[in-house]
């Protein structure tokens, strides 16, 4: 186990009629803030109203940005930074997923300077500051809810750029698994997907061959995930299946599994984060193709901690190279099982594309120190998910 | 999974060479502090000496209060709190276990009322506002480093209570392995019973039939406290051990994996306070004597879980009682083989004690809410331990 410094503050509420919560949490915070939510879906389900009446009943006044999208983008953060300063908002509120607390949390730092938001992901500029943010998470996929990360889309530049630090922790975040029973299918699957994902890039990125409190953490985590998907992708109310896919997923990305584990790498975000940019395709329907992939690229490398995997995930016997593979193979099948994409042709990326792509993900192999990654190497990559 | 609200501010810094970050991280919250320690073992072992420079350098000026004892007093705890008050401390320091640890918790809530402090573990006030605490772990065992749990014995009255609060956290827990690696043999096996204790007080006494994020976190914890134990006693120097059962004691106890498990209870450590309220003898010897009998009590009650802790944590195979039975054997088995006591007899109390102690455990089970515990049952279980 490597030295580590954890502090998680985030206070999470967890549960069923939670939601009402947020108005007195936030008020602690500010009296003025601003609402940020993605498109349709709150406001049909009836989140929207129960948010608004909760703020409005504990005194706080709302100033309203939504239509965030999925992959969110840089103008409209900017836009939000704006009307935050217009505004003298006081806090933030995020109401959505991965998406809306990153674009909250964007906001809450750059209403508090002076040069544009970018710098920060460009690595030019630090936090220093941000607004306070209170959260409700509505899809069980980022982590972003209980962590101090954000992923920001710059449309211009075609960069999909990531920046992490603790003072971006949401201050309070509510998770009620009921919020979650009307995402459809495919995008509980994608949520699933990422929160798999960010386990494992920890799991097999960590340089300590022993680290062995983590791993069992991060096993059993991706059990639970993989039980919990396929419970509410046969009954989307599932409340006990919604309950435990979106504590896991929280988990996967909150720091705790992967105190310990010293220098971790996010290879196979740093591809996804790359056709996701250029395609905009969902961010799980990307993982689920580039994993696979990318895990056995990595299982030539280091492959006792495949073989591990493959043991205690999925129960198979064995020690040795075939082994490791059967349990790269399982996962693959079970991304299948729930219609994720596992080749880029099943999201209409031909082969073709491989060399854009990898550009593309150079320049972020730069910026998050993936050394190991070359050109070859990750058109390799990209080439075994064709 | 039931409802939850989760916040845990502790920073922790764990690893090799941290010990020297104590005085800048207390010098945060205070000039003059209150040093909490033990007799003679971190004088002996070179700790005292290094924590004194850390402090000194920082600028932060030092009035001592050693001499906790395991099984700490409410007469030093009160000595503590009237040096605190005359000296007019700002924030406590504390160097050494669980005993410490909750010494210092409780002179730090005490230092800032003019009542009684016992008034707090009878439940008569509430603690509204503590002096910031840090800590420097010298044994893996209680968990009280990142919680905000204590536990004192009432000398006069013969009462072992705890009491929790969110604010007794500490506010920096700084957790060196190595510097356990003196720790006896005796004493590091006692930490492993405690740690796996406060795992399956949760484990086996959640009312919720359907936890499975937790479980399999709280078996994996099991699982890694048995095989870092066995490390560290082999080669009480193994750094990778010792790492290993630190942070699984810590994880036992820190909230994270009683999140969502809804109203549990603690009956084996009523039990054992008594045991050692009474005999003082070493709290880890006391829940390894009860620990196997309690556990067959429960198992006729909900064997499904015990079935699944025998499955998971010993691969023991089947799916019937005999097999939540032999789960609970092999976990006595295992406590005999680290020399930690499996019957009273062996700690030299013999069965004409038993209604004493139950007598003194009532007491317990009635502030703890047990109400399921009356005399004969807990004589039952005492019974089980002869």
């Amino acid at each position: 186990m490597q030295n580590f410094v954890l502090q998680n503050p985030t206070k999470i509420i967890f549960g069923t009629n939670t939601l009402k919560e947020i108005g007195p949490e936030t008020a602690v915070f500010g009296r003025k803030i601003l609402l940020v939510f993605g498109r349709k879906s709150i406001k049909q389900n009836g989140i929207y109203d129960q948010v608004l009446s909760s703020l409005n009943q504990a005194g706080v006044s709302v100033v309203e940005h939504g239509g965030v999208v999925s992959n969110p983008l840089l103008s409209h953060v900017r836009a939000g930074i704006a009307a935050a300063k217009k505004n003298q908002i006081e806090a933030v509120v995020a109401v959505g997923g991965g998406s809306v607390i990153d674009t909250a949390k964007a906001i809450s730092a750059g209403a508090l300077v002076e040069h544009d938001v970018w710098q920060f992901f460009k690595g030019k500029k630090s936090i220093r500051q941000t607004l306070p943010l209170t959260c409700i998470l509505t899809i069980a996929a980022a982590g972003s809810e209980m962590n101090g990360g954000m992923v920001i889309t710059n449309e211009e530049t075609r960069q999909k750029f990531g920046v992490g630090n603790r003072i971006l922790n949401p201050r309070v975040s509510i998770l009620d698994p009921s919020l979650t029973f009307t995402v459809p299918a495919d995008y509980t699957a994608y949520g699933a997907v990422d929160a798999i994902a960010h386990i494992l890039e920890f799991y097999f990125t960590t340089q300590d061959p022993a680290t062995p409190v983590q791993d069992r953490f991060m096993e059993g985590l991706v059990i639970n995930i993989m039980e919990s998907c396929n419970r509410v992708l046969q009954n989307p109310a599932d409340y006990q299946g919604r309950a435990d896919l979106m504590w896991s997923a929280t988990l996967a990305l909150n720091g705790w599994t992967a105190a310990g584990l010293g220098k971790v790498g996010f290879p196979m975000h740093m591809i996804e984060h790359s056709l996701s940019a250029l395609y905009d395709i969902a961010h799980g329907a990307g993982l689920s193709i580039i994993m696979p992939a990318w895990m056995g690229y990595q299982a030539e490398k280091r492959p006792e901690k495949f073989i591990q995997f493959a043991q205690r995930v999925f129960g198979i016997t064995g020690n040795n190279q075939q082994c490791a593979l059967q349990g790269i193979e399982r996962l693959k099948n079970w991304f299948a099982s729930i219609n994720s994409p596992t080749t880029l042709g099943q999201v209409g990326i031909n082969e073709s594309a491989i060399a854009e792509i990898a550009d593309n993900a150079l320049a972020l192999a730069a910026l998050w120190r993936l050394n190991d990654y070359n050109r070859e190497i990750i058109m390799d990559i990209l080439a075994a998910c064709c």
